[in-house]
């Protein structure tokens, strides 16, 4: 059984992942669709909009066979990170492929730029070092570093996340000497940012989220751009948790935490550096809202993604040591839900698995699952009050889900 | 100017503390009546119903001439280190005397008491080292070492909480070779813990507060039991913050705190004795409410009265080391409020006192005064969402209260 890995994090499902997950299919000529999505936490530091057992349904109404969840300690990461992580789960659940979008659906762009990349390291690495004492953000350095060096058009535009992720992807495989085939199939019309609808069917997630947390928002706005599954599915987490999780809801855990913890205690925190602990104490006393807070501390250097993830370590109180690395890789998988033709392959192939499968949480207690147990926990405060234990011990009761189609 | 001191928490000012404040001034035949008083968290490990400048105005109004803050560190504390501190502060402040309520009325029994502890103290405390070990809580313990050793009825009861304060202010004063004569009044009816109205003007605090939070709970019912500018003031507060503070507006911050930190940060945390630690993490997480939580963790070794202070340290985040001993005394006099006569006080003594008299916050930085700036801040978080700002902010611009009569 022929295996095509995805890296998602479906918040929500919508047409254009429908696309990419039919395209990587036939383009790897695979029988089963393995993704590994973030968790509750996502790579921009936000809250998904619904649970990942939401989510995990959404991917397997729609053709996932296999959803493994990427840990906490790289999904909450900067791409090179979130990458590595990404690729050591679906080799070591024995995919074949993995299928990333992209603008241009042209891999060799993305090999060259990689080789590119692999041959001048040294001088890029120079260059963003230089671009980063003029006060600009790491991932703005990378791509003014690169652009620097390149004279040819035909190299990705690495300002752009899609592009970059791409890109680590390759370099997580090379650097695991991976047996994946790396793949990418066109992505259809919107960007990963734009916030707007542009086309008929497809739009970004972003503009999704943003529809639904619009005053006027509703479901309905929303319906011509995701599958009826991901339609039903938030109606039905709406009614049962009473809320979709934006980071507003978590404002309140925040900014107490930052009023109750010293500037030491603030430093521990994994991405902290000296000097930031300081301006989120003082912004945390004066801010009224997260959006508030987020545009108080904003500076240059900064990104908003990485002041976002490094807000949502505040709120798992996850300390320097405890994430992973960029050499490291993951050491379970965890398994969120499966379809019959999912369970069927890993009936047949979970005995080569490199690594151990995690289908109850009980039995598995590593380091690692704590941090995951930690965010499922905290991720369920975002609930309307009367729910938020019910949504917090479901992470210790719930088993993977199976749908009996595919 | 002859002042007599008063150690109150005034939660909320009732007829009950406005008899016990004429009967003071006129026994101790003082012009001046000062009191030291609990800030937002008080001795039973509860946020005050409204915070301390409410509750100043309230003192003010009726007859204090001048407010003095307990801090934190001493008052959420047992009531041996929050009887020395505040013992320190009346002292400090120039007073002639220490006035507190009793059931009797009658200071011999107390000196009589305390000599008979003086005097026993090595038996008592071998007694009450073996009382705990068979799984009593600490004040249990007390008392009943002390009734094994007396036989005569003349003896106070040390399990009532009042009969300890007063025993801990002789004690206290002996300690610290204070010039505070101790003298007590008798109480009008209501015990301390009454839950029920029985008389017909006097009501104990838990009986108002009983009444305000019940389902009917409108500020009408409790008229009978306070004074006007009470009643005023709670309308106030209630108009500008649209709460009145309990427990249970911070069920969700202490939950997830418990959810967030790790059983090493919460050993950390003041009065959480070895094993406690897990006991907490795992009632956190199947509790939905403060109570249900309460009444997981109570065990018959800790009073609710313990277990309710450390849940306020841990909200306050607050550590071994950070508060008070018993032999440790005030080092400042935070002025919260005066009238015309108190200011007048003020003016003619306050270079006689012992201690720096701080009016303004940024002026004075020290540790301790830190301890009561975050605990005002936490206690901010129990207001209405879009009030807790303001609240929060208040006690940086906070001016002493300064009320024009007297």
């Amino acid at each position: 059984m022929n295996a095509v890995g995805l890296i998602v994090e479906y918040n929500p499902f919508h047409n254009g992942h429908a696309f990419h997950l039919n395209a990587s299919r036939e383009a790897a000529d695979a029988e089963v669709v393995i993704a590994v999505m973030s968790g509750n936490f996502l790579q921009r530091g936000e809250p998904a909009l619904v649970s990942k057992w939401y989510r995990t349904k959404m991917a397997l109404l729609n053709g996932v066979d296999i959803v493994f969840e990427l840990p906490y300690m790289f999904a909450v990461q900067k791409a090179e990170i979130f990458a590595g992580g990404a690729v050591s789960i679906l080799e070591a659940a024995g995919c074949d492929a993995v299928c990333f979008g992209s603008e241009s659906g042209d891999l060799s762009s993305f090999l060259q730029t990689h080789n590119f990349i692999t041959e001048h390291k040294q001088q890029i690495e120079e260059n963003i070092h230089r671009f980063i004492e003029t006060g600009v953000s790491y991932p703005k350095a990378v791509s003014l570093a690169y652009h620097q060096l390149s004279d040819s058009t035909s190299y990705l535009d690495l300002a752009k996340p899609n592009n970059i992720l791409g890109i680590e992807y390759i370099k997580a495989i090379k650097k695991q000497k991976s047996r994946l085939k790396p793949m990418t199939v066109a992505r259809k019309n919107a960007d990963y940012h734009d916030e707007h609808f542009a086309s008929e069917t497809i739009a970004s997630a972003t503009s999704i989220r943003k529809a639904i947390f619009s005053k006027e928002g509703d479901q309905n706005s929303i319906g011509q751009y995701v599958p009826v599954q991901t339609k039903q599915l938030l109606t039905e987490y709406l009614k049962e948790y009473q809320v979709f999780h934006q980071w507003e809801n978590y404002w309140n855990y925040l900014q107490f935490r930052l009023l109750q913890c010293s500037p030491a205690e603030l430093r521990d925190i994994y991405e902290v550096e000296e000097g930031l602990e300081n301006r989120l104490l003082t912004a945390a006393l004066v801010s009224g809202s997260f959006h508030e807070f987020m545009e108080r501390i904003k500076t240059k250097r900064y990104t908003w993604t990485r002041l976002q993830r490094l807000c949502v370590h505040i709120l798992t109180n996850t300390k320097k040591g405890q994430m992973a690395g960029p050499s490291d890789t993951a050491s379970y998988l965890r398994l969120l839900g499966m379809t019959r033709k999912g369970k069927e392959y890993l009936n047949r192939r979970k005995k080569d698995f490199s690594l151990p499968l995690v289908s109850k949480l009980s039995s598995y207690k590593e380091r690692e699952i704590q941090l995951d147990l930690k965010a499922a926990r905290v991720y369920s405060l975002g609930a309307a009050n009367h729910l938020v234990k019910e949504l917090m011990n479901q992470e210790f009761k719930q088993q993977p889900i199976i749908i009996e189609k595919g």
